[in-house]
């Protein structure tokens, strides 16, 4: 029997106790968040990277591998406007699996650990009959009252996002294609950046209202944020993205680049909403940030929750492909 | 090649950066320890169950699963004497496992949750290629001071250990040989508790030194107190348990006593030491908590670095079995 992601939250959540002392939110968002006292709280979030699912050590290196597991999880962090602190690595090593890579793993992880001041700080070690498992948990830091959760959008939000999404699936397409030459798409996918500054950044405005990080796809995120804040989305797809080297590649491989764009996985960026009245002021505020002005784009709006669809220039309605990347379907 | 677990925690600790601010105990304890603030601290640890490393679907339950893959993580917070807070899972999931498993596993880890009030508040869900895998993280909190590490044995502590080590290797053994009738070994084996109450008594007693669970091995979990602690040990095998069903049951199987007790592993009994001055008030407080006042057992004690022996009740040197139950061996 097939189960999908979100039959699998929805058993979890029904498992839990209701709201426990010091709890600012549970299960449902990129992290926990759990009150630390004096106007500060913690985030605490897991993701797990599994051999033959989200990685194949034909394609990677322990080096890069190492990197992506521990930013997977600085993403989430990200995503909630957080400073990473501290991790915790619980790892399953198969017999296939010698100790100069996992020499390298682990290097790697502190490496990019370093780069993040972030220190790991605990986990567990096992063999595994047949898969590497790499488990990482990672522990973030906020003030209490600029955490963004995925619950704060409201209809007429303008939607933006960081970055490129699809650039991520068209690398993975390229190394299922085993094409070998070297590419920023290749290398966004193995070796993922957290938007950690821009996270931040985005939270200390005090007018992001809500945001996730596109770890599964923009329109399967997008609708998380809809469903945990009750609303529904416009996007407009011209708007995401305009590089020629993407569509280029896309058109070469005949890949549909809406596709790409709407439903590919693991780019990390950042998808937040502005409500209206603080468009300009954010727009604004944006224009002073050189690192990031650059990078943002603002793709659509939050309309009522009966309305979940794409559009192309002409405002025609572009069909949306299955919601994104479930790692169950 | 092969990878020991002590080769692989020197690896992991090498690739860590040195101590953070507010982090009291990083890699090599039973947990991690941040401070948090008005003389709390947060104990963070995480443990992970391969099937066909920890667990084996023929022999198990998802309840008895889910409950163990909570449990094993709450011995962790037990042995720093602290009180269990929150967990997140994370978990993979072959097409082999169906929705009822999953359901009835969440169902018994939020029940094992209720019972110690601890809240299930996040994780990771994920398809995997072979294996079932269960990867929990824990978070529980204690008085900062009142935390008790692996490193505090000096030479001439009286060492002491809680319950019946060997238990869960002698079910174990059973369920292997595929014995079908109940019995309480394969009942520990399967489903063990978490020594909660024990080890908060014990560090809010002030005198317990050093503190360990057994979920390795008696001797290997000792030996890990005596490396952090730079002691060595002699323990009396003879004082260690004394159960007529254990020794007929084992003997039957033609299987070692001495070998079940020290070196079997997932018994989560508490090993811990107490310092020569407080051995008296140690036993007195002890023998006023009617709870727990049988089940804790004097075992040897604490020497300098040079000595580490078992020894029977003539004082004859017992083999030592290879060091316990190393997931890597």
């Amino acid at each position: 029997m097939k189960i999908s992601e979100r039959n699998l939250i929805d058993i979890i959540s029904k498992g839990s106790l209701k709201r426990a002392r010091g709890l600012l939110c549970g299960i449902g968002d990129d992290a926990a968040v759990i009150e630390a006292g004096e106007g500060r709280a913690w985030l605490i979030s897991t993701d797990a990277l599994f051999e033959g699912v989200h990685f194949d050590l034909g394609y990677t290196t322990p080096k890069k591998l190492g990197r992506k597991s521990l930013n997977v999880n600085l993403s989430d962090i990200a995503a909630m406007g957080g400073v990473p602190k501290f991790f915790l690595v619980s790892i399953g090593i198969p017999k296939t699996i010698d100790e100069g890579f996992v020499k390298s793993l682990y290097a790697s992880m502190a490496e990019c650990g370093r780069e993040h001041g972030v220190e790991l700080i605990g986990g567990d070690t096992s063999s595994s009959k047949s898969d590497l498992v790499i488990s990482v948990t990672i522990i973030g830091e906020a003030k209490s009252g600029s955490v963004v959760f995925r619950s704060g959008a409201r209809s007429g939000d303008s939607i933006f996002v960081s970055g490129m999404p699809g650039f991520s699936a068209l690398g993975l397409e390229m190394l299922k294609r085993r094409i070998k030459k070297p590419s920023m798409f290749i290398e966004k996918h193995l070796d993922p950046t957290p938007q950690l500054k821009l996270g931040k950044w985005l939270a200390d405005t005090g007018i992001v209202n809500s945001m996730i990080d596109v770890s599964d796809g923009l329109i399967l995120d997008l609708d998380r944020i809809a469903q945990c804040s009750k609303v529904g989305y416009i996007v407009e797809i011209d708007k995401i993205v305009k590089d020629k080297k993407f569509d280029e590649v896309a058109g070469k491989m005949r890949l549909s680049r809406e596709e790409l764009i709407l439903s590919g996985g693991e780019d990390y960026s950042l998808l937040f909403t502005v409500g209206k009245r603080n468009r300009s002021k954010f727009l604004k505020l944006l224009k002073q940030e050189k690192s990031f002005c650059d990078t943002i784009y603002e793709i659509g709006r939050i309309t009522d929750a009966s309305t979940k669809k794409a559009v192309d220039s002409k405002g025609r309605t572009v069909k949306l492909p299955k919601l994104g990347f479930d790692h169950f379907l």
